[in-house]
């Protein structure tokens, strides 16, 4: 609990350009003004993150943040439990969809095991930072206990601090937890105060039949713990995953140490919800990487006031949307230090403004 | 005219995975089903165009086709001509947003000089393919002849032929050229069949009267010169720009090829508009990068049946559109060769199908 209250203490309001001087130097660049859209806005996101016109982007990271549910004995997942762990083991081999991606981009994946139902061992991308074998099952009791949330936080800061050192320019966050999506549509029902029929999608793909007894599943899990809305630590006990809370401690953390963090999906985005729950100055360290093809992803980017940069129908979660949008925000950052402006070209203003 | 025919008797129609190999391979993949969306659908795209499941890309490259148009002298511009040459020269200085894009993306940019109003030299990354100084006035009469027009599309087929020997994976389209959305404007009313206002927008930033100017100047272009709208050489010739012939040119030759073609945004489009209605089967080579914010270009790429990738409310041109997308193409195509399967990485496969 001291850890996370000392990264809320120190949590500040992002300022968006507060001198203009982004803003001039978007004005003096040899293109049309506004033309690079979305671009520009990335930029001046980041730099107005980091306070520095000139930052440049280094040090890339996605954290891909695994656990285990104990409410996937609901057969709420088309997944058996144990493809967690098996998709841990293949995340450190290298093989998965979200190593790819991070080599695609020049991202280092960090995988984190905050819950996995079986004891994996650390290596030089694994970290272990488990609190238990997976939740319990929250459709008939707490997922947690509180103080479990707190840690599962905790994780998430202490991640952050402990790759600071190395160097730490931008987190993409990911996750891997078979069943997972049930957990975040509880927490997006009930801090948003929605209907669970409403925010519940297919996850990994279920059939019919599933996805009706998934949609039952959450409701009887809500209306079991009576997760209260207000306090965002108690929905994360009741109805939440060790993933999700670490996923809301990289936000707070992220926030506290002015590093911009691009959300991946369904289950970060409710993590970033957690989070943002907490401390809603959060809210502007986050860059939404893309719209995920599950739905209720949408509702939660809309709480959250964010339009995702990508819509290409994915749903696979590991981080691999935030691998790709985190090469657009690096795509901004570049074109603010490194293009040449009217007068350093010798290019005429328009004559028209 | 000679190498524009014996390019269009070699298009061959694209078969999309004829044989059921890549869906094969997908479906062995340790992810659900479908789970990552149009990277999937790109991957699937260019191996298909390749013919090869285990194609890669290496050879990436931008042409950036610059030319300028005798319309500019109707004031349709909010920048003055010599701003054509001027960003060549940035161009080939590489503190352009282009450059910088393509940096990141890892493509090379070739800036092709297809009629700039003033002479330029030749360098390691400027080609010199130039047909005139600039077009004619199109509000007065045809911009070019019929034997320009089918030049300026050589000029591109000749572009991928010389870059064929050296290697060339990807083609990413571009352009630079003051006033030409007027012309693009008005090639797509033409093709189209639409009212001009419907299809004009305000370029590099026009005001209100300016811009009304310019819808005034494409209506009287095509009543004066009254292209044939069944004829896009015809349209070309007369209502065209040398660099939008480039343009068609590079799509019809990188299809000669099977070479796929990422396309920019408004410009580039209406050279590919130009290029699909000379040659139908050019349209699977297509990729549309992004929607640019140009008013017009989400009616163009839906005449084209294409979904753009990126909606980043661009609108520079150069081929800045089409680096982003070529990323992406390239993250799906790297997914498709470097993910495990089920079976390498011992993941278990859903219980439920």
């Amino acid at each position: 609990m001291k850890l996370l209250k000392s990264t809320l203490e120190h949590v500040e309001e992002v300022l968006i350009d507060p001198y203009g001087d982004i803003e001039t130097r978007f004005k003096a660049f040899a293109i049309p003004r506004g033309s690079l859209g979305r671009l520009e806005e990335l930029a001046k996101l980041y730099a107005s993150v980091k306070r520095d016109v000139k930052c440049s982007i280094r040090h890339k990271k996605i954290f891909t943040m695994a656990a285990d549910h104990g409410v996937v004995e609901e057969n709420v997942s088309a997944f058996p439990q144990q493809v967690t762990s098996q998709m841990v083991r293949n995340f450190v081999e290298g093989g998965a969809a979200i190593n790819v991606l991070a080599r695609h981009v020049g991202a280092k994946v960090i995988v984190v095991d905050c819950g996995v139902a079986s004891y994996l061992e650390a290596g030089s991308c694994l970290k272990i930072k488990k609190i238990g074998l997976g939740t319990k099952n929250m459709a008939v009791g707490p997922a947690m206990s509180r103080e479990e949330a707190v840690r599962s936080i905790e994780i998430g800061i202490e991640l952050v601090e402990e790759e600071l050192e190395e160097g730490l320019d931008i987190i993409g966050t990911g996750d891997m937890g078979i069943a997972n999506t049930t957990p975040s549509s509880a927490i997006l029902a009930v801090l948003g105060r929605m209907d669970v029929a409403l925010v519940t999608g297919r996850g990994t793909g279920l059939d019919d039949e599933s996805f009706q007894r998934k949609i039952r599943v959450i409701k009887k899990a809500i209306d079991v713990n009576q997760p209260n809305p207000s306090d965002p630590i108690d929905v994360l006990a009741k109805v939440g995953g060790y993933e999700i809370g670490g996923l809301a401690g990289l936000c707070l953390a992220a926030a506290r140490h002015r590093v911009p963090v691009i959300l991946d999906g369904f289950i970060s985005t409710a993590g970033a919800l957690i989070a943002h729950a907490i401390e809603p100055k959060v809210n502007k360290y986050l860059i939404a990487s893309h719209l995920s093809d599950e739905k209720g992803h949408r509702v939660m980017l809309k709480l959250l006031n964010k339009i995702p940069l990508l819509d290409l129908n994915m749903r696979l979660g590991e981080g691999t949307g935030a691998a790709l949008g985190m090469n657009l925000v690096e795509a901004g950052v570049k074109l603010l230090n490194e293009m040449a402006t009217f007068h350093e070209a010798g290019v005429s203003e328009p004559r028209i403004r």
